[in-house]
């Protein structure tokens, strides 16, 4: 007797498409096919996909960001988000600061996790401050214990690393098989057109984007893919917004290195325009990398149809605009440097690539399992676990329906910002029913179970990470 | 009750790897996972891999090649090595002598096949003669009837087609959906050094690599490219042999153009050295192109490993050399124009990459599968009947053993030619037992079918003929 | 007592500019310098830049075009027009007909040449029937004799060769130290675009830019260069219209292939979209390959830039609209692939690139001498007769005046063509005297020497071939 | 009456080879042709070439290196070297140390080399600390008075300027028209190699090489040509080591970036292998970035005869190994980090290019001239004074016999090291009479006018910088 039987749908891996039933039972997937046997409850998911759980790994919740400012999204609201948009995992950021250890750091973000997830969750560590005992103690024993990435900036005054902090970070990484993700742009680059901008009394939200310009985030991606060429490590190349640090990660791969490839909605969808909004409108489509043109989106669509991109991300990172939130930041109004950077996305990630990417015959469904689901399990060391409809995989599974429309309005989301940057596309195909790790949580888009019972997965080490 | 059931070994697709029975049932794969019903036979795969059976879909089989000879290999000794290589589809070519119409090349191919093939099988067409009557008429007929692949030559001289007819041809595949290879050299220019080598008296075996340089095939390439860029048609690149073609591959990408990349077990495992075997022994490594030198070699693994190829095939093209077979030609001992061009391989196509890729760390499992079948069955329309082990696919399996090692000797294996140019190449990986549509023909390494119950099996168009 | 002292100027060669005199003595100048001695007439050049007289190595002369039309210009009208733009030294084609030798269609060029020219000329052998006959024989004969170059086609019906053809004509170009260039557009691809354009009824001018598009070009040029690769050859690649092409000449170098890359005023001022003029006004517009659009104009100013073009030709190719010669042709009204091919220039050539490329600082002065005189000199074996204010070169030196403004209007200028595609184009900088072997023609823009003293020159070999 | 006449020479510019003679007044080029006038003292340059006298544009003299060690060379023995190497003129660094301000740097220098140099100089300023006094105030200045060039490192502990550092400095470039020259190699990528080097106990002078890979020296070259690019200026890469340093200008070129590149003979003629010498004699062939390899070698001349480079300097820093001045640095036998970081080669710059790239044919005598001194004079504002043979123009000769065979030792030589990289080096063609300013200075491989009378040379900006 199985727990669960999901009838009638169509099964999506990132290789296949069928025609099968899913058996569950104990919360894992036990059998696939026709004429299963009996289960304590049945599933009809006639004419509709049965994919695997979507994983967005790059995802950034409750993190503080300067100017005394912490994301909208608590672990609550961001998962239930999530949900919504058909995941099952997320993968937010555990931010060190200068001078706190990994650990002491970790403690924070489970305790505001612990119990409150709708999906589950598995912490990248930001490293922020390599120190010797960081690198040498903290971050090998974490690595073991299962926290296998780790981030690293290069831009962002408090966060960002010299080269001689980034080597010591990709060799801690080598030595101890952990996946080093790097956010590549020339702080230095961006610090002198921003003086620049000042300078000319350019204070509004297009000077974001003006003041980081392609030329600084090709630059950072060569210097990255270069550094981590020196300690002979992969890479994990995050956001990439245009044609010129695509090429960047080819030409990296071609000289024989081992580069994963990350873009998001935003650089398929936005571009700089966005950000000329009246009245400080534009401020609500601050991210980094600036969304680019429509060049760069065409680039970008092309990298994922090439796959020049292994990830597709949602790099959530939401911020409120109308109320006392959005207040704690006046000065965002007076000057395009203190606007918070980020914009939301979690639960409009996978809609949006299924209906401009499936729907629009830009890539097949296979294409999308693996963009959404499949190459971040492999990748981050959740594989075979997680990630695909396969015998042995958790239960996490998103039931799509291919032919229902909607447009996005930010008031049928369900995140804590106050906007979505969608606002009025209109998408075909959104996740209806979600079960995570066998149990129905989302039911015909109603949220059914709100026992929160999303739970923190260590992961293995990165294949990728093993190999070199 | 099921007809078969594998139990206890590790399943792989080109997406996934994971533990599970599979249940086949009227030739079908109708359940997976753990603790299925029963079946009237139980294979034991414990410890093995369960792998889709191969497709090769670059196969020559009884075609007549130049100077009057016929290739070594018939129907039943062709389909009976690639059985024991691992395959359970083979993809060989019927070949339109020139004021031949294609339909009566079809009839003759069929003939020949019908009750004699232990594996399944489907025909390329091969289209010298682009009449009026062969573009207009028979070939959208044929596309109609599942003959939805055809291969033209920039080389041989009674094969080669001008820019004109493969134009003609291409646009004929855009208005019916057919997929287009192309046998990319050019032949003037290896005509013109065919004729320095004769006039400076070097006729061995050598001199047909060098009579067929790397400038040669790229020149080939990229004008087939280009043409199918000008009609807007996909295109097969076929039997990829160094860095250069695959540069040209990978710029037409970057321009748009939807392109599939071949190469075979000769480019990444041979070099044009072996053409100076003595006493004329290097006259059994000629094919075309030749294989080039160790840097090519590099060249073509790294093209499978970062997936510039889609598809690996065998390019199997059996000559005998020992025999009155290989006495019908005698000119080749005198004259490297004369010698029967192609070598043998159907049989240890997926063992080599098996072994050298996969045990190796070059590529995991998946794309081995990926490679051998998956890739194959989707590019050329046999998906999701076959390629893949899933839910209402054919029970066409190979069942590997990981960990048996053997070297290559040519007593060893069953074509019909009478040498193998891996001789001697020790490989550990082999399949062990294959299922056709379900019947287990090979048990353990021995053939227990002799019954031939391979069918011909008409095609789709290929979803990237379909696409553009 | 020198016979001409031009005093008072600024000197500029390939490499140099500085003020100085310059003194001629029975037509070769022999001083250069201050303080000069006594001549029997003096120039006074104050203000004025003293340039080696342009050679315009890319020239159609009294050539019949298809459909029974002959060039506009013969050798008077020609060289009258180049003398005024600049030149002293034009390099006409003489076309081989099929089934006519070589040396029979140069004494019809010659004969119509003979005392008729008011500038040096020299022919490159355009070889459209390169039997055994003329290349085993005539070619490497009229090499010996100082016909140096030769073109060869890869469009047009009656003109292309085959690839086995071009690799004759450049086999013998090795080994007599002939240079070849070559008209790089894939006729096939031309003609199957043509076709397409027909039965959509597409018939005006615009046609012909959408029938010959980019890949045809991209594509002939690689394979040009591709079996100058085999034979081993250097290559001119004349009119280069857009940045693929370009980057074709920019690959073969990084392959360590020796090639020289040809512009035209027409792709770097016209467009496509100057082929949609009214009332078949679009007509006069047309030339092979194409003008493109605006990026490939950027395009081709940064290949002068750059030095990716080493000539600068007009590819002067004029006909007549209005009048009978117009009538001659009453089918180019109806059908773009009647439209008489090519457009004038030889006498704009150089004013256009001295306003558009000296005066708005693209290239300085020295590189336009190059441009315009020293490297065609050099490239086709003029050199150092020619090309150059030099001791011992041939007095031909044109004086410009940097500060004259004037717009183009056809009747202003003096070739027999009816129209100029530049009319209304406004230039800054003209030639305003002209001396020919050291005899002042052109003085202060008048015709004061009617006699015609041009002399045919024979070349040497091209320092390029010699070389190889 | 001039003061000298060279007569018979075959005279080179960087556009022209042709037979003259030269007449010299007042220092001063005012005559170029045949039957010149009478003058003092003449010069028979029957058989040779008379070529303007070298510019060697990247030359240390009497700089402190690290460790307590100062170059070998004075400005008296190192212009005397540079004069018998047929120079004319070189360019020196005056190094700015950290506190220390421009001027008064600059001031110990010309006190260095006032009354000691037997060519002209001209210094280079190397910026070490660009606090805002320098680049305010100090800098726009100096630029005003002639030092219109400077440099900073991107490598050296004591040197290295972070990437806010050299967009300040290349802001203040912009602003002013000064020049900046970049040693382009990622120091912390260095240091962390120098450090696994040393946790191996590899101390010798081979691991000077292996810690200074082609990635460190590519990553810096990419990073300064996008830096330039954010602020918009040209750049000059000097001493490129390998092919794939040389993409990366030829990549900012085609971005459309005015780049002068740079290589030196020891990237012509070195390899690493030259640094394995036993018992230290590796030492002697350290520099950075260090000779590469064979293919690297083969990249340089590709880039020599491509026009990848504009200049070619020697980047002579002396040391002496086996004296007093030798032992003052012990610790270079102990440890690579410690060994003197130069090698001399201002005397054998240009017969090396002269042997092994006009003799043997890789570029022809106009191109020697602009690599020796056309480009240099242009690139850094000494043109039309200095560089060429042209009237008003310096006279600053060298008369080279292109017959003249000798082997380099250094016993020959006229530095103050003690050794020569080169030393065996079979060398056809070298300078034999040298004229400074109209003086004859060496004549016939003799030093005949020790009088030093060489002056410092104040310089017009860049035409490049002014450009921008």
């Amino acid at each position: 007797m199985f727990d669960i039987l999901i009838k009638g749908g169509t099964i999506a891996t990132a290789a296949d498409v069928f025609a099968a039933d899913v058996a569950i039972k104990d919360g894992t997937i036990v059998q696939i096919g026709r004429d299963l046997g009996e289960a304590r409850e049945t599933i009809d998911a006639t004419g509709r996909y049965v994919l695997p759980g979507g994983i967005d790994s790059h995802v950034h919740i409750s993190q503080p960001s300067g100017e005394g400012i912490v994301m909208a999204d608590d672990f609550e609201s961001g998962t239930r988000s999530a949900l919504f948009g058909g995941n099952t995992t997320i993968m937010p950021f555990c931010l060190q600061r200068k001078g706190e250890g990994l650990r002491a750091a970790l403690m924070d973000y489970h305790a505001l996790a612990e119990g409150n997830c709708y999906t589950d969750i598995s912490f990248h560590l930001i490293v922020s401050d390599p120190s010797a005992q960081v690198l040498g103690q903290e971050l090998p024993a974490l690595v073991e214990d299962g926290y296998t990435s780790l981030k690293v900036f290069m831009t962002y005054e408090d966060l960002r690393l010299s080269d001689a902090q980034i080597l010591g970070v990709l060799d801690t990484a080598r030595r101890t098989g952990a996946l080093v993700m790097v956010h590549c742009e020339n702080e230095d680059a961006i610090r002198y057109l921003v003086g620049l901008h000042e300078a000319e009394g350019r204070f509004e939200p297009r000077s974001h984007a003006s003041s980081r310009p392609i030329a600084a985030e090709r630059e950072a991606t060569h210097r990255a893919l270069s550094l981590a060429e020196i300690v002979d490590t992969p890479l994990v190349i995050v956001h990439v917004s245009n044609r010129e640090a695509m090429e960047e990660i080819e030409r990296a791969r071609a000289r024989g290195r081992k580069v994963i490839g990350e873009t998001c909605p935003q650089y398929l969808m936005l571009t700089a325009d966005d950000l000329d909004g009246m009245d400080w409108e534009g401020a609500k489509f601050v991210c980094s990398p600036p969304p680019r043109d429509k060049e760069s989106q065409a680039a970008c669509w092309d990298g994922i149809e090439r796959g020049v991109f292994d990830l597709y991300s949602s790099d959530h990172c939401p911020f409120r605009y109308e109320d006392e939130h959005g207040k704690l930041n006046p000065r965002g109004r007076e000057n395009f440097r203190h606007i918070p950077n980020g914009i939301p996305g979690v639960e409009t990630r996978l809609p949006i690539l299924f209906s401009e990417g499936v729907m629009k015959g830009r890539i097949d469904l296979s294409h999308f399992v693996a963009l959404s689901a499949t190459n971040h399990a492999k990748t981050y060391g959740l594989y075979p676990r997680k990630g695909t409809i396969a015998i042995g995989a958790d239960a996490d599974i998103a039931i799509w329906d291919p032919e229902e429309t909607r447009t996005i309005r930010h008031a049928d989301l369900h995140d804590a910002s106050d906007y979505s940057p969608y606002e009025g596309l209109t998408i075909t195909g959104w996740p209806v029913s979600v079960l995570l790790a066998g149990k129905l949580v989302l039911a015909e888009g109603k949220l059914i179970d709100e026992s929160r019972n999303g739970r923190y997965r260590s992961r293995s080490r990165s294949p990728l990470a093993r190999k070199s």
